[in-house]
């Protein structure tokens, strides 16, 4: 069952009916002020950090659901009834109801009454404020008189105090209202002032969240609006709102605009000058044509088209839409998350730096040096850290004992590898950085060198390294005694960021490292291969006790995906056991929704696995399909060069895919999941924790240079696609340092990898990789697959 | 306005309407399984800790307030009409309605559409459980179809990752049903199991809230209750409740009665028996009847019968519940506390101690002890513990700096002397208990000792001792460079533990600890009195820099209360002086709803003052009525023989006395609350934070010790009056040390205090101390004011 579809000429997912499964929402965002919007107007915002200056609050989780956000209320003077354009909080029903999620902006549009109402809400670029434009209509033969109310309900800036400590919380809000302004802060002023305006006259104004709603009302029937009027409360305490009222008088046919700028100031007389601003309808509309300019641009720097119009409508808008979502935010802030403990993660956010250092390559230099900057000076690193002071820290749930995650570090090394690839900024190796714990600084170089020493020197009893607190699986925690659990996907991605090393130090003149940490590669090429092969697949780790995991001879668990595809991705398996060990992934792991983490789920809890087992069988990491995971198979198809399975894993993972079952699915069918239960759950097919996952950013990265095989290598652009047999061909306009590559690729012999001729500006080159121009100009590519 | 009124001969509060102010509440508890509810069944349970054993889930501060809770809904097989007899959350209007809060259980009782129905809600004393007892009468001539759905919605066990850590605890819950029984878990059964049963024949059940309530819906409009039949829905992740579906059918006049059980046991076996005991109405009868004579037990310890009936109703039934309530749960739970952070507070639990140990001497030995473990060997205590693991720690406002409360280890002496005063169990100084820090141990006398040496270790440039992160207000916390603030008022609390001390010596044989707590009880009265007279009462502290507060030269906080109500109660003030500063805090604080804890408030934040000047003018500790102080000058007035001043000040702050100003005061007439907005403030009056307060103990311990004049001395009870002229007299039925005192006091003079003539058992007495007796006998004493 549909909700919607794809406008893909606005960039825009169309909402066509307001009660999707859950809320589906969207992010608009300067990457500073970010507000999440739904389609029936719920959500919330904040100010850089969502656990320290949260400006709207939000109620996860909540009954009635998606609740409070960003409602605006329709008062019909003759008849007393009111309504919201977004259905949501009231309920009633519409005439016509459309939800627009387009890029950095939503438009709410309804009908009732012979009323049109259209709301857009967006965040300017550079301002740290959100504008809800409504325009009114009026479509009946009658004059109308309405009254508009606004209704937003503020956070106590302490997100988590705002949850946890009411008694002390509920006695700080202060707001004042002057000059058409409602300002609020906490007593102390410490974080600063919310402001909310607009640009018609206000009739009258509440700032205290009970005057407005009324006793044992709620949201969908406030007092105030029911009366017609507000009360001009003031919060001293409780619980501050914004809600204001316009009067608004149509005559037949006609239409007219107010807007609503809720903001954030350090200083009160800071507001001054932005409120004067945006006054100016003009203004408004100019900042949104900004907004709708910078995605143009951002997304002109890789456009595909292929015979699929849904690949190229989630490899051209969506999932580089998503990627950079997740690169502001990484899984801090969502309708799922709640902005409060996660920080920004270390490798989530190590990770998200490949999905957008093709587009904001500034950026991501900048986050590599926040991230090595949370580096121990023995190699490992914070798990996380907070954007608004950087300063890192351990979630709750890092065993004391094992006081570091195995992968974490070693991230570092691929996404500074992925940038240098991108970019040529070899100088980025050469920034000095000080580490967390001592006065001693490095190189971003020796930072990374000695993320790898970390490594080596945490090896376990069977010569691969030791879990820690857990590896990428955040919940394979392998507890016991000897703190002996070790990870063998870890050795896969230790060997992978070796591979990096050595190009690096091979680029950077350290000769001698490159020779060791060849010979290195190599060591654990052959360990791996000696240990950890279990007949059919690779193993996925030891026990603190010696078990094998992930292997034939386990009851549950017997074969996980990661191992498997990282053999390949890695270039650890040889082509026979990479074949071998991604025939059993696609004979054991796939499903019509995806492929999964494992199989059989575990049954019951086991001490010795430990956060895995606390879930029930096809959920989260104990055997649910979680999407992060699919991506690096399709990358492993196609190193392989089997374009059809990649392709079919691509669309069966990808969200437009699941459009038409939205009722299953449940979550945003433009936007990646973090998972979907898997096939021992009742609701198999079911997906949950939309946006923020690692898999917006490798699903990017598997359609670019695993499908599409287009990869930023040291000296030039590499073309290798992988594709299925049936497509004819492809292009590209990729931008890459400083030049354009229009790519067209021709596939006349229906094969799925394999180039036999590449022309650059009409000159046929040898090999696969396109020379670096540096020069602003267009080049014409032509690519002959066979 | 009135919503209530007391019924003394049942010991209940009557709500008569269901829109209060605020949820009316009642603490169901056998000190182990807590269930709190409102008077429209709104609340939640836990066990033993709410942090980590939270059964059901609530909504702190929600629209729509007061959500979820224990609700039963009345579907109506003819009509598809249904209700809920609580009002909410169906919030339909009901053609009677009442809620009765009793001692430990509460009755919602109402009547529509001819069907009366009445749910009486409890905790048994000896079972993990709460009972929802219904009997629904049909007053109609037809015959009636009904279906009984039950509704409760989980917690997931841990508080806070229910409300924080929704991508991971959204996917543990685990229910089954079967033989009529739900059960709930997480997957990992760590925390136990939790079960739901009734003595009807289930038609159906729903385990899974979004499968229940529906897409968009909440509480109020549950799409299986308007469907009229539930979906046998199990969760496997997600939100568990337990609903369940029950037929009723009643010919006219008929009356029936179905039970629903609600409990938790570690093992799913152990569940089994408990259901079969409560499948027999009788067995509830009597569980119900056991639960009625504790309190009938509990309140007969102390019951006093004065000319003021409303004094009589607080003293002899609503304060002592309280009393048991704060023990219970110090500030930990409650609709305002929300259960996560704050544990046990230290201070909190010894203050707590003293409103119950005439009546649960056990427990508070018990508690005592458990407060020493949590003593370092410096002397210096955690601010709080958790309940499960007795363990203690700091709350995140400990400054780092100065990382103790001034106050905390002080308040060991004082309860562990109100324990021993009431007991005579000298023996509990002997008790050996380790440090929190060390692998040493000591007697509590000794652990008593090094609290006061701490103290003494910590002296500041004006001889008081430093005020650490805070004294006793928690948000004065005179931060600055020097760790320099000092505290006038522990100074205070500093000789009055001292004069405790002193008698712990004598009476334990310390004859040198004697001397040396009397030389230093002298020198610390002398010098307080030098250097803390302002004039006209005493000063509060001085700041880090040395600035005086409390002060008639400075613009705000000139006057604060509690140094001099602490001045007369620790006998520092010399009568004179008394009177001078209980005049001055009569002549600046007093209000018509009570006293403030200083003036005028702080009007900006002050970076010297610190948590203080967080809070808008009037609230919480920036000037409110803090209704904890208020008894503390009770017993103050009391000491210097005002009888009439103190029983004015008992009265206006008294709960009773809110009754007929319910709408300004909005929290409960029949309870205390932490807070009353002062006059400073838009909503003058309005209180906060009802139930979890100091406030409680106190007050209880300004009736019986201040006005009515009894106190438990080491050899003997004290009599020694303070009361009204105009009270003819007043009689007590106190039980002290395995006698019963039938104390009949007469005031022939009309004085407020002054002894003539004691006759115990007719004899006459010299002194005011009646004999120790421990006959298990009643005695007559016959008291002559004047």
């Amino acid at each position: 069952m549909k909700y919607g579809y794809f406008d893909n000429p606005r960039k825009e997912y169309v909402i066509s009916r307001p009660d999707t499964p859950t809320p589906w929402i969207n992010y608009l965002s300067n990457s500073e002020y970010c507000a999440m919007i739904s389609n029936c107007a719920g959500g919330y915002s904040f100010h850089i950090d969502p656990r320290d200056r949260r400006i709207l609050r939000y109620r996860y989780n909540n009954l009635p659901s998606d609740r409070p956000g960003r409602y605006i209320y329709i008062y019909d003077d003759e008849s007393s009834d009111y309504w919201s354009p977004s259905w949501q909080p009231v309920l009633k029903d519409l005439d016509i109801y459309e939800c627009r999620h387009g890029l950095g902006y939503t438009i709410i549009k309804s009908r009732k009454e012979g009323i049109e109402a259209e709301v857009t809400y967006f965040v300017p670029l550079s301002d740290n404020l959100e504008i809800w434009k409504l325009t009114i209509h009026n479509l009946t033969k009658a004059c109308k008189k309405l009254k508009i109310f606004s209704y937003a309900e503020f956070c106590l800036w302490r997100a988590e105090s705002d949850q946890n400590d009411l008694q002390y919380i509920q006695n700080v809000a202060y707001t004042e209202f002057g000059d058409n302004v409602i300002y609020y802060s906490l007593y102390d002023r410490h974080p600063g002032y919310a402001f909310f305006t607009t640009n018609g006259d206000i009739l009258g104004f509440d700032c205290d969240r009970e005057e407005f709603i009324g006793p044992y009302r709620d949201e969908s029937n406030p007092q105030r609006v029911e009366e017609g009027k507000c009360s001009n409360s003031i919060a001293i305490g409780g619980n501050p709102i914004a809600a204001t009222c316009n009067k608004l008088i149509l005559d037949s046919q006609e239409k007219k605009t107010i807007f609503f700028v809720l903001g954030v100031v350090k200083e009160k007389k800071h507001a001054k000058d932005i409120i004067e601003k945006y006054k100016d309808i003009k203004k408004v509309e100019t900042e949104f044509s900004k907004l709708c300019q910078f995605w143009t641009d951002y997304l002109k720097k890789f456009k595909v088209n292929t015979p699929d119009e849904d690949f190229d409508t989630i490899v051209n808008i969506w999932n580089p839409y998503q990627c950079k979502t997740t690169f502001d935010w990484s899984r801090y802030v969502s309708f799922y998350e709640t902005g409060i403990g996660r920080g920004m993660g270390f490798r989530d956010s190590s990770q998200d730096t490949i999905g957008v250092n093709y587009a904001l390559p500034e950026r991501v230099r900048q986050r590599l040096l926040d991230l090595a900057r949370n580096q121990f000076a023995d190699g490992h690193v914070y798990h996380l850290y907070f954007p608004l002071s950087k300063k890192g820290g351990f979630p709750n749930y890092l065993n004391p004992n094992k006081p570091y995650f195995s992968d974490d570090h070693l991230w570092m090394i691929i996404a500074v590898y992925d940038y240098i690839m991108e970019t040529g900024d070899l100088k980025i190796l050469n920034e000095t950085i000080d580490f967390v714990d001592s006065d001693s600084e490095a190189s971003l170089y020796n930072h990374l060198k000695i993320a790898i020493d970390f490594t080596l020197k945490h090896i376990g009893n069977h010569g691969l390294p030791l879990i820690g607190s857990a590896d990428w699986n955040d919940t394979l925690n392998l507890p016991g005694p000897n703190n002996a659990g070790e990870s063998l996907w870890v050795a896969l991605q230790l060997h992978f960021a070796l591979l990096s090393m050595i190009e690096l130090a091979s680029e950077s003149n350290h000769k001698k490292d490159g020779i060791k940490f060849t010979n290195l590669a190599e060591q654990i090429k052959k360990h791996v291969n000696e240990v950890a092969w279990d007949g059919e697949w690779y193993i996925r780790a030891f026990t603190d006790s010696g078990e094998v995991i992930g292997s034939s001879n386990n009851d549950n668990g017997k074969i996980y995906v990661n191992p498997q595809s990282w053999a390949v991705i890695s270039r650890i398996a040889s082509k026979e056991r990479a074949t071998e060990a991604l025939n059993a992934v696609k004979r054991y792991l796939n499903t019509e929704y995806g492929v999964m983490l494992f199989t059989p789920p575990y049954i019951e809890y086991r001490d010795d696995l430990g956060g895995i087992t606390t879930f029930p069988p096809s959920l989260k990491e104990n055997g649910s399909i979680f999407c992060h995971t699919n991506p690096w198979l399709i990358l492993a198809e196609c190193l392989l060069g089997r374009g059809d399975i990649a392709y079919e894993y691509f669309n069966q993972i990808s969200p437009i895919s699941k459009n038409k079952i939205a009722d299953i699915h449940r979550t945003e069918p433009y936007i990646f999941s973090q998972m979907i239960t898997g096939k021992f759950h009742p609701k198999f097919g079911a997906a949950k924790n939309s946006w923020l996952t690692g898999t917006a950013a490798w699903t990017l990265r598997s359609a670019h240079q695993g499908i599409l095989g287009i990869t930023p290598t040291m000296h030039g652009l590499m073309i290798n696609p992988c594709i299925p047999q049936e497509w004819d061909g492809f292009t590209v306009v990729r931008y890459f340092r400083g030049a354009i590559y229009e790519i067209n690729v021709k596939n006349p012999n229906h094969v799925s990898k394999g180039i036999q001729k590449i022309k650059v500006d009409n000159v046929k080159i040898e090999g696969k990789i396109l020379p670096v121009f540096n020069d602003s100009q267009d080049h014409s590519i032509e690519v002959i697959m066979g």
